[in-house]
């Protein structure tokens, strides 16, 4: 098999320890787990030829992007072939006039944004990291921008797939909408690599706005923040952006990206729209905050403060794990109705308040999607423990609001139970699919479900 | 069977032939196919009930609500029975700080729109049809509004669906987004009853906004018009309804529903915002018009007005097939990305102007996706025949454009060959999910592919 492999992609095959415990290892606390060998597959008929080699030696295959995912998503459970796509990052077309780009897997969100600008276009979907458009597709990822773009769901207009037997599809045409059968498309987004590997993405786009206002408004309570969004939006605000921060992430925040917020719960806003609209939005969301218990707006006007602000809310997850000294980062999500989100803010709050270990809650407040991180010593099982304990009560908050156990994490290792008790008989309908679609479960096994 | 199903429903099952053939009958050109029976269904239980049964026997069921579908969606190929739910009416929940509501299939849009309006919130997919919304969710339907406020792709967040096996799922929860497993909703939008019968459905649902401007506007070319529409979406005017009507489609309206419209290419806008916003938007787009050969904008600024206005867009249909006495429609639609669309529009009016058969163009503009409506003598085959050959050449084009063989009517009994044309190996996977989901093919059969 590993001779085959080698036939097939030459140098691009390796098998020793250090390039495996990189793809077998992640960003948050799961044990590596090594696969056998790593690909860097080029195009994508050499992801079926790996994926044919794989499916006749019944080997595992596990597609691998920037390896950014949380909840163990891409470890080999089973070894295997990690399949690396990360050098595929061609940008195979932009169509500006139909506001959509079709690039390869491995083509990275922020490279993409560099390459749309000079059109007037942008790619909105922003998960904080800097992941791969394949990963991110595989995910289902979301982030700041979601409230007002969506999500990978409503972002991907078609994909090429390769499928467990080899062959390579492409799920839909171009067109905008489509009633022409299944949609495949939004069946393998979010599939976390389970069903097939994705190779290329379309991906829909838009135009930058003519003007983008970002702010920060601190609040008194956590119910004045959400009720400020809530309230926006029934007035048909469109937000673009709007991110909670609790005081302890605005304390991290402040330390880890040298930034003087006042350490309270805070709004993180990002307007856009023409210089009139926008003017508008602000007006009327400033005084609604006001009326909440919000204090004054601190602007980043200029693009260098926006950029600043931005990064810093991209970088909470290393500031909140680096609120102790060689701790490891948990990171969980769940997402609710948004009626229920600040009464479920506050109750892991009271939580994480009633524990020991460091922690920060920050969340997409206009989903309902919030995480928190948790920063643990890697060496005290006792911790572990108090993590799991501590999540697995915000996951039942959040399922008994009639919300979900991952917003954008997606389940990987992490959250398997709490798919069944979230969904019950119908991930029995999931495995039957999987079965029908890779019957030998050769596609990064012992996701999603341990089969 | 027959007995069993009385035992189940009493004076619900209906074997008569007016209700049979009611039932059996489709809004187009295609030929009546009776089922057996016809059972109203009151209950999601009932409905898991009857399917029960039909497993149980073997015997096709089919999930019906208004039979406004066009592609024969509905109609009994292998007898069995027509499930009904068009009396499944209850509104189930209305969350008005999350915009959602959860309703029984049988609801229909226009009555959901009356419930919610006195709570400022409405429902925006509008196919035209006062279809139910769990046959709009089955068609991933969308219509006039799907250019701001997407389609039933966007606009379902859950589904409880009967499977073939008579068990109860609920497909998601009702936080706005998740990535917890596969995505069991989008997969049964759109699967024309053929994986599971919906029979509840969760929508998101929008603020009615501040202000609402309609207006139309000739054009001396198609070109002018589609090319209004991209550069306003350009420059990011959120265009709540642009449609285009072409003379033909135009000189039908204002026979049926008694307007003057000059008989041109003309668009229908609808604007929603606040007052300031809305003011702005018309501001930009007339000005656009104007620039690419468009005539003055004709206002509809009374509520009275604007509804005869969609009410004439709404009834463009009818309008078509009655150009000619006696004379039945054939509808068929295509999606293409926006950058082809003048193209695609502009060589099909040629095919329809070099037949003697009366047909129509009308389409959502900003999705790229048209409508033709042909007038058909029903006893004359050889018209029949042309309109076929028509229709191939305008699927045909589509897809060499990138585009779908159906933008929003679903692929029933009429675009089966064009799906396979369209998507190849992946229509294979399609049936393997079929296959998985519905090994004894009860639901549905003979509908999306002939299995």
């Amino acid at each position: 098999m590993v001779d085959a492999l080698g036939r097939l992609v030459g140098d691009r095959l390796h098998v020793g320890e250090a390039m495996r415990l990189e793809h077998g290892r992640s960003e948050t606390h799961f044990a590596p787990m090594l696969p056998d060998a790593v690909v860097f597959a080029e195009t994508t008929e050499e992801v079926a030829a790996v994926v044919r080699l794989c499916a006749e030696y019944r080997v595992p295959v596990i597609p691998f992007g920037a390896g950014s995912s949380v909840e163990g998503n891409t470890l080999a459970v089973h070894g295997g072939v990690s399949l690396d796509l990360s050098r595929m990052t061609r940008i195979v077309a932009v169509n500006t006039e139909d506001f959509d780009c079709t690039v390869e897997a491995g083509v990275r969100r922020e490279e993409l944004n560099e390459h749309l600008r000079d059109q007037g276009l942008f790619f909105p979907i922003d998960p904080g990291a800097n992941a791969t458009i394949g990963g991110m597709a595989s995910t289902r990822a979301s982030g700041t921008n979601a409230v007002r773009y969506g999500t990978m769901r409503e972002a991907v207009l078609s994909l090429t797939v390769v499928t467990a037997d080899g062959k390579v599809i492409r799920t839909s045409r171009r067109a905008r909408k489509s009633s022409a059968g299944y949609d495949l498309t939004r069946l393998f987004v979010g599939s976390e690599g389970t069903l097939g590997i994705i190779t290329e993405v379309t991906v829909r786009l838009h135009a930058i706005p003519e003007s983008i206002q970002a702010a920060t408004c601190s609040f008194e309570t956590i119910g004045g923040a959400v009720d400020t969004v809530v309230q926006s939006i029934q007035l048909g605000i469109p937000l673009a952006r709007v991110e909670i921060l609790d005081d302890m992430q605005i304390r991290a925040v402040n330390r880890w990206s040298k930034l003087d917020l006042p350490e309270l719960t805070t709004l993180f806003f990002e307007f856009h729209g023409s210089e009139r609209y926008v003017a508008e939005q602000i007006e009327t969301v400033s005084a609604l905050a006001a009326e909440n218990g919000g204090g004054e707006f601190r602007w980043a006007s200029r693009t260098e403060e926006r950029n600043a602000l931005w990064k810093a809310r991209h970088e909470a997850y290393y500031a909140a794990v680096n609120l102790r000294p060689g701790a490891i980062g948990w990171a969980t999500d769940v997402c609710v109705p948004i009626s229920r989100l600040a009464e479920c803010i506050g109750e892991t709050k009271r939580d994480l308040a009633a524990s020991t270990i460091p922690a920060t809650i920050l969340g997409h407040v206009g989903d309902g999607n919030f995480h928190v991180v948790f920063s643990i010593d890697p060496d005290n099982p006792a911790e572990l423990a108090e993590v799991k304990d501590i999540n697995a009560r915000m996951v039942r908050r959040a399922l008994a609001m009639d919300g979900t156990c991952t917003g954008e994490h997606g389940i990987g290792l992490g959250k398997q139970d709490w798919l069944v008790e979230e969904l019950g008989d119908a991930v029995g309908l999931m495995r039957s699919i999987k079965r029908a679609l890779d019957p030998a479960n050769i596609l990064n096994p012992g996701k999603v479900f341990a089969f």
